[in-house]
């Protein structure tokens, strides 16, 4: 096939390493040339250029898979609907669906939309690397005006690619991700929060001495990157709000307790995280 | 030194290992016959018993080490009180204070408060390993009771082995505690909570299939022992509860931007607690 690659950073840029491997060809654009010239050098893409015009050929793409930053996925539709054959099938691998697709599948019948769970620490074409997909979970959303051939084309790109397909609604993949992405980086940012609003200054102090593996993971994403978490707010903020209300019932009631001093419900209440806990993800 | 340390699982039986090896006499107490005379074959103690009468020469002690969990600090004291010459210095390694302290002082002259910040993600004596107390925080509790010689005898003891000495009162530790240690579990479990409670089954199945590292990292605490976590909040229940009242003003006050679509002030807030983060641990 003939595949475009639209954002060539740690996601684009591993996706063209694979691509390349299995033979198709692969064209890039990035709005900064130098991320062109060294797609090019590393072996991510056979053209790349910053101006969609320039690419050589490019009635004859299959598919395009529009890698960009959220907020840039729908812009970057937008201009390249105006020089796309009929043909052409667009996907995306933005971890928001619902306000994505909706939108994108009016701009393009052959849009299908999709989140391939996979992604480093890192950022940036120097971070690609080979193989990122694979045994990953990817997660297509089709619609009811989803284009069948469309559909059948982007599952087996995502399949040769080695992932693990699950498909659902946009709404069902915003509500889950809303869960188990979204809300730990907003319950994980307020404990940072909480901790550093200590008006005594000797037991700050103390709490940033002391602070130690328990502190440090459960504050991870909360400390990432804010750029990110703001997109996931933004993009999916009403599946994140139904959460978010949902973590304060949970809170509150573990408070309740705490408060009311019954410290069986206290421990049932852990003993039940504790065993639900796995069921989300493996013991350690 | 004459040392009895009290309680042989993972923090005693580590502090046996070490303590011998600087040449102290060590004798070790657990209710457990087994664990005892494993205690004697691994080389954590010269003698261990079951029974305090039982363990020779008790009158020349010049420290203990209570390293029983928390429920058991002040009933094992108030036995060992009665055995105990008026020299024997007693300390323990709690991880909460002002409730041990304020009680063990009445019960024991010289005592000293205690809080090493060590440990593994094991327990029991099998878990203990020499060299565990090195380059950790360890923070001792006195009070405007406390004998200057008991307390110049536990620094002593704890600088011996290699642990970074803080100061401070019980009431300090316990908030400083309550934020980086305490509050972490019931904001961690409550997500889990939150996740479980999904009444879409699909998407609480879709959530499970997708959860990943952000998931993991922030619900790790909160799928720990339910019985420590019950503990914490039992023992150190008011500050707790003042985290965890400073922890629902920051959740409501980011939810109020997110409610308001006011996306400037969530990357702001973002940008804080990332930059806070650092003030607390190591970035990673």
């Amino acid at each position: 096939m003939q595949i475009g690659v639209v954002g060539l950073g740690l996601i684009g840029g591993s996706l063209g390493y694979d691509l390349r491997r299995s033979d198709h060809q692969v064209w890039g654009l990035s709005r900064n040339p130098a991320t062109c010239d060294r797609a090019i050098a590393l072996g991510i893409c056979d053209c790349a250029s910053d101006v969609i015009t320039k690419i050589p050929d490019l009635g004859s793409t299959d598919l395009i898979v529009i890698c960009t930053p959220i907020a840039s996925i729908l812009p970057t539709l937008g201009q390249l609907v105006h020089h796309l054959s009929a043909h052409t099938v667009v996907t995306d691998v933005g971890s928001v669906k619902e306000v994505i697709v909706a939108s994108a599948e009016q701009l393009w019948s052959k849009f299908v939309g999709s989140h391939p769970m996979a992604g480093t620490a890192l950022q940036g074409i120097e971070a690609a690397q080979a193989n990122l997909f694979s045994d990953r979970p990817c997660v297509i959303t089709p619609t009811p005006q989803t284009d069948p051939n469309a559909l059948a084309l982007v599952k087996t790109f995502w399949q040769e690619l080695g992932t693990k397909l699950l498909e659902c609604s946009p709404q069902n993949h915003d509500l889950a991700v809303a869960g188990i992405s979204h809300l730990p980086v907003f319950v994980s940012a307020s404990l940072i929060s909480a901790c550093t609003t200590e008006p005594n200054l000797e037991v700050l102090e103390l709490a940033q001495a002391l602070a130690s593996s328990g502190f440090k993971d459960t504050s991870r994403v909360g400390g990432g990157n804010p750029e990110l978490g703001r997109c996931m707010a933004e993009f999916n903020h009403a599946a994140l709000l139904l959460k978010l209300d949902r973590y304060q019932a949970s809170l509150e009631q573990v408070i309740s307790w705490i408060r009311q001093q019954d410290w069986e419900q206290v421990e049932d209440f852990l003993t039940n995280t504790q065993s639900d806990r796995a069921k989300f993800v493996p013991l350690g």
